[in-house]
């Protein structure tokens, strides 16, 4: 204490289902906490529940109500990570390090009172910043908070990368890792690109558009989260060992920033055309409004005026909604007096994203023109600043995700100058 | 509210873990409950873990550590408990009846930071009084409570009857059901005598005395507790409708007390005896502090002084404890002087018991003619006010608890009046 040259650093790691699915992983677990502890730092773990053991929660539930209330949905799974935290800080202890356990109510991770999909409010460091003072290690829950009145609460699926994010936001953490079973973010889909790339950093921005294309690395709520509180977030593997990829702001050390950091690509939607509407203001509101009051969600969206002053107007909704979306677009074209509706299912989206972009002219073009060589048509595009998306017939989809790849330089170490 | 004629009751009903072992006996306790809330009761259940719960979660934790700290062993086992509430609301709420659930911790059952055997202080009967004046079924992990600092504590093993009791007193109820798997208790043990009868009623003090001679179908703690909060306990079945035995106060119904209720025996304990020592100020002392010290408990003690002034003291052990007593004792006997040790470990104790001893001479007499009738030797006796408990060869035991039974009229339905 105090003699200590190299800055401590307070680390929060966490470690999901997978990483902590049995005693042997929790004792990796242990081990991988003791390492980042003996180097120096002060250490705070979120985990979540044994991996199955929500499922297993659940299914009793069921087997009891088949829409159990929602309120003592949350008591029941809630106790998932209860027990891992324990486990976890048996496990430290027989290293020899203190180390003490938190339920989501004990730390007050205060959250508003949805249950099943709760959002933090706030978070009182106080108790944990004592035990690290006493060099202890806090492993918290993961996943589960109190509301107001002192019900538990769940943030939902995949809350606790966010309860993670909310900790080191709260405890002003240098660094949150998390522990995953892949060992970083990747320029695309190893899958489709063998020699797709790890990157060492991408910003917040890049990370959301990667992440809402398919990249189910992260939950989107926990980078929006380590965004809006600057928090540094790591990605990396529970059973490799490497640097992963570091989430953070934009200003980094890089001089020359990448004009596209990766390639995210999904074919789970479906595409919806409603054409001839006699153009005239709230059109739009009146196609999308009644899509959206029917809960369906609506990704891309693109419109044009013909020459005859009718619109036409294209989006995109999740394969699954697609018949139901359907009906009602037929119902709005009768009411608008549009010419027809028209749909297709065996599409696939494709986006190129990269804060670099912003300053470089010429990406996009870059990209159609990589599209154009292998002879792939595009039936959609929208832009964004850190993003061009471009919408193909299903079948292209792997063969254009190599091209944009190769095209962008993207498995070089230095990725494309633009 | 308010229309009714009959009073409307508050009732704290328990249910064990093999009541709520599996999800049909869950819904079994949900009709129990529902039909007791339907009479126009105000209901509040205290649950243990599911049966088997409480041992898998042990398991995990010896898996990692086989001494795991006790605070994270209370976070641990603490699950059990609150799986159990959470899936007893919802089939309680699959019966159109408002329920909610809470940990130890909600309904702030404050105890001492004693983790694994921690002693409630005090709860905070607010939160459940609302429910149940909103007319909600309040349902209340058994077993665990928080200490002053909010860390989770357990009363240890059985501690959910305890639960139930403070539940009881700090709501002012009317009655706290202890739910098990026999129907009431007995004037003996039915396996050793067929028509041993079920007892309609008993006073805490003779439950007492029952419970800490292997009657074990009831926690000492708890039963001590109702004495000490006036809570009249009733012990019913959870699989057989019947009205159990009522154990409450002395000042009863009944205008006549029977002379004994109950006979209660075991086999697990051994006798040792220090003979010859010459009596002096401390003999006993020195004798049994010695034992009480290895952390050896210690049960009936006989002391005696012979005809030389020499002094003789017999008592009993658990027999696992035997071999390292006598090995003590024959340590002291060198140091005092004494003659001789000698142990046996094939005894038995007897008790017979009841508050109506105590106004009626020649209960002991009776007793001791029943057992010579039958040719039993007597080996030790010692008496309290309601008690007379003997010690004899293990062999003649059931024969001595049938001569018992039968002598002082037990199987009637008008027990000995002595």
């Amino acid at each position: 204490m105090g003699k200590r040259i190299n800055l401590m650093s307070l680390i929060v790691q966490k470690y999901g289902g997978t990483s902590v699915g049995t005693v042997e992983r929790i004792e990796a677990v242990a081990d991988r906490v003791v390492k980042s502890y003996q180097c120096g730092n002060q250490v705070v773990v979120a985990v979540s529940a044994m991996s199955g053991e929500t499922n297993r929660l659940i299914g009793l539930a069921n087997e009891i109500n088949e829409s159990p209330d929602l309120r003592e949905m949350d008591v029941l799974v809630s106790t998932g990570e209860q027990v891992t935290i324990a486990l976890v800080c048996m496990a430290l202890q027989k290293r020899g390090i203190e180390a003490r356990s938190y339920t989501g109510g004990q730390v007050k991770i205060l959250t508003d009172n949805v249950h099943g999909k709760a959002r933090i409010k706030e978070i009182d460091a106080h108790r944990m910043q004592t035990d690290l003072k006493a060099g202890r290690v806090v492993v918290v829950a993961g996943f589960q908070g109190i509301d107001d009145e002192g019900n538990i609460t769940t943030l939902g699926r995949g809350g606790s990368d966010t309860t993670a994010v909310a900790l080191a936001a709260a405890l002003n953490a240098d660094e949150c890792q998390i522990y995953t079973d892949v060992d970083g973010v990747y320029t695309t889909d190893p899958r489709v690109v063998p020699d797709a790339r790890r990157l060492d950093q991408i910003t917040f921005e890049e990370m959301l558009e990667m992440a809402s294309q398919g990249s189910k690395i992260l939950q989107i709520r926990s980078v929006e989260f380590a965004g809006k509180y600057s928090v540094p977030l790591r990605v990396m593997s529970s059973f490799i060992e490497g640097p992963g990829t570091l989430i953070s702001l934009e200003d980094n050390d890089q001089m020359e920033q990448p004009v596209v950091s990766g390639i995210a690509f999904n074919r789970d939607e479906a595409k919806l055309t409603i054409r001839g509407i006699p153009d005239q203001p709230g059109v739009a509101y009146k196609v999308l409004g009644a899509i959206s009051q029917a809960n369906i969600e609506i990704d891309v969206i693109v419109q044009n005026v013909a020459k005859d002053n009718s619109a036409t107007i294209t989006f995109t909704v999740h394969r699954a909604a697609l018949k139901q979306a359907e009906a009602l677009l037929k119902e709005i074209a009768v009411d608008l007096g549009a010419i027809e509706v028209d749909s297709d299912d065996r599409i696939a989206k494709i986006s190129i994203v990269g804060v670099g972009m912003r300053s470089h002219a010429g990406v996009a073009a870059q990209m159609f023109e990589a599209l154009a060589n292998e002879g792939i048509n595009i039936q959609l595009i929208t832009t964004s600043e850190i993003k061009i998306t471009v919408v193909i017939e299903e079948r292209y989809l792997e063969l254009a995700v190599r091209a944009l790849h190769s095209g962008f330089n993207l498995s070089d170490d230095k990725a494309a100058e633009g």
